[in-house]
């Protein structure tokens, strides 16, 4: 079994909302860069054969790489299934790589969980650079070095006029995506949410819930990110998904702005009531959670509650997700003791950090 | 301005859960009889000379008795109106007459608010006594020794086959009318409300809300009385209602016991998030208040929350109402005001009396 702290630890770089700018409402930059090796098939035609010489490949690398080698290979044939789960609450792998448990599929990963390369994902390999706030640039180059480390090591796919090959046509060319989580409780308040997102497809843009990809908005938070990777350079990607991050970024401090103008007390009883039901229920489901810490977020962010970090809040939303309780507990719950549960850790974590 | 106590005070008599039997489920007894004047017009037809003549008679009772003059007669003249709301939401007086403002009418009452007479409401006069918990057998003793007294000074309309005389035709007879107000929490979360009380008119018992006749039922408070004063004996009323009061007390005693058996998390949960609710909110209702206040009720009977006083639950219900907030604010407040004081006030009490 891997005894990677990131299987045993609550924090990883992205929740630490002392860095990044604009941390209060970007909870994180992720720059995802997809690869593949040459001469190997894409991971979703894989037989063990080819899955182990691609990891061999990989692994070989990593031993071979002073900057790799610092880093923690997990193989997924040497996890438990809610290991990988705690990975996936993390944002450090897909949900779909959370359900793999071959040997030749796995996570190449700084100790921070600042870098996650996942392996024989959809992608041989798939560098992701995780990091809190808003740093674009900071996360590609981060990535990049890691990806000039892999490069170095591997072949890559690679066709000079289509760029990076990839298993699905809209990643080649970069093979970059880059993206923002974004919590717009304000946004979402004033009922504008519609609004402002209708018009994000247009300019190459997607908006997905907290776990990407088919996943709905719970909690206000909205992960937005590039849907084309043809055609842009990454530095022109990079560009346009900051400014409109700083464009929603704006509409939502004006609509905290006229919000706590208009509806003082309207907002500071949301609030309240929120932290009251988050420190004394005795039963509570995820959504709910997710909802009423959003709602304290948005208190501390507007100075209505102090003493609480958005630190904390960051490793709360993941701490209360269903693996991350179990493996608090030591083992399997069913749901309804995962709720009783769940309340009892949210109590513990805001009183402690209230004081 | 008269400036009784009962006015200025949150406190009246059937507040303190101290005295009394079954005082957790059962708020207070009441007994009430109603008296007239011989040759003098009942209140509905009164015209100032008729109702002065009438308060006239009163008021030289009450100078003429050693007994009744320790007492504070208030006439509705020399009140405001926010004072007449004061005495019906502790109450001492029926909200129909809290909404008189001659001369002619008032309150007799003792200064801890145990014994209320009103004068010139339906009746000339309503002799009521007040206490905590289940003493109907002693709430009829002490307005018996009321009646004894002022029927000495005073000559009643009473007729020998009849009984007393009354405005309505459901008092005449005994004129009495006993009742109990109960917090039937666990019966009202059971589902079990309409079930426990379909058979109660055939009892010759009515229920009735917080504030008598025509109150819907909030916060789980149900009063109880006898709709048949003719051909029963006071002592009969009286038995009957106790037994009853008895029987409905043991079946609300057992639905909690299977709620605490049963649904152990869940009852701790709503329990826990009323007070949440309650020491957080910054803007609350009165029916949300009486709720909220039931569930905490509950939890306090219960042994889930520690600290918090029945009686002060007591005060609490009483001083959330308009009338006693905007006499501790000291004006008159839109509605909207009274909400966010209101929060202001259970937070509080709630608070201070918890630590």
């Amino acid at each position: 079994m891997s005894d990677s702290d990131l299987l045993n630890s609550n924090f990883v770089a992205w929740m630490d909302s002392r860095a990044g700018s604009e941390s209060d409402i970007v909870i994180s930059s992720r720059i995802r860069l997809a690869r593949n090796l040459q001469y190997i098939t894409f991971p979703y035609f894989m037989n063990a054969e080819s899955g182990n010489k691609s990891m061999q490949e990989i692994s070989d690398a990593w031993k071979n790489s002073e900057l790799l080698s610092q880093m923690d290979l997990i193989t997924f044939d040497q996890t438990s299934t809610l290991d990988r789960q705690i990975l996936v609450e993390k944002h450090l792998i897909s949900p779909e790589h959370g359900l793999s448990a071959e040997s030749y599929r796995g996570l190449l990963a700084s100790k921070d969980g600042s870098i996650a390369t996942m392996i024989n994902e959809e992608d041989h390999l798939r560098i992701q650079c995780l990091l809190p706030g808003l740093q674009l640039e900071k996360c590609y180059k981060l990535a990049q070095e890691i990806d000039d480390e892999l490069e170095q090591q591997l072949n890559y796919a690679f066709d000079e006029h289509r760029g990076y090959l990839t298993a699905c046509p809209t990643n080649v060319g970069t093979g970059m995506r880059s993206s923002v989580m974004l919590h717009l409780p304000a946004i979402a308040i004033s009922g504008q949410r519609s609004r402002i997102f209708q018009n994000i497809n247009q300019l190459g843009m997607t908006v997905r819930g907290l776990y990407g990809e088919g996943t709905e908005i719970v909690g206000n938070y909205v992960q937005l990110s590039n849907q084309i990777t043809l055609g842009q350079t990454e530095n022109e990607i990079i560009t346009n998904l900051g400014i409109i991050s700083r464009q929603i970024v704006e509409q939502e401090k004006m609509l905290r702005k006229s919000l706590q103008e208009e509806m003082k007390y309207q907002l500071e009883d949301r609030v309240g009531r929120a932290y009251g039901i988050l420190t004394n229920a005795r039963v509570m489901n995820s959504n709910e959670a997710l909802a009423l810490l959003s709602d304290v977020r948005l208190g501390v962010d507007l100075g209505i509650i102090e003493g609480i970090s958005l630190f904390v809040i960051n490793q709360l939303v993941v701490a209360i997700k269903p693996a991350h309780l179990q493996k608090r507990n030591g083992g399997e719950m069913e749901a309804f003791i995962r709720d009783v549960k769940r309340a009892e850790v949210i109590k513990e974590i805001l009183l402690k950090s209230s004081k």
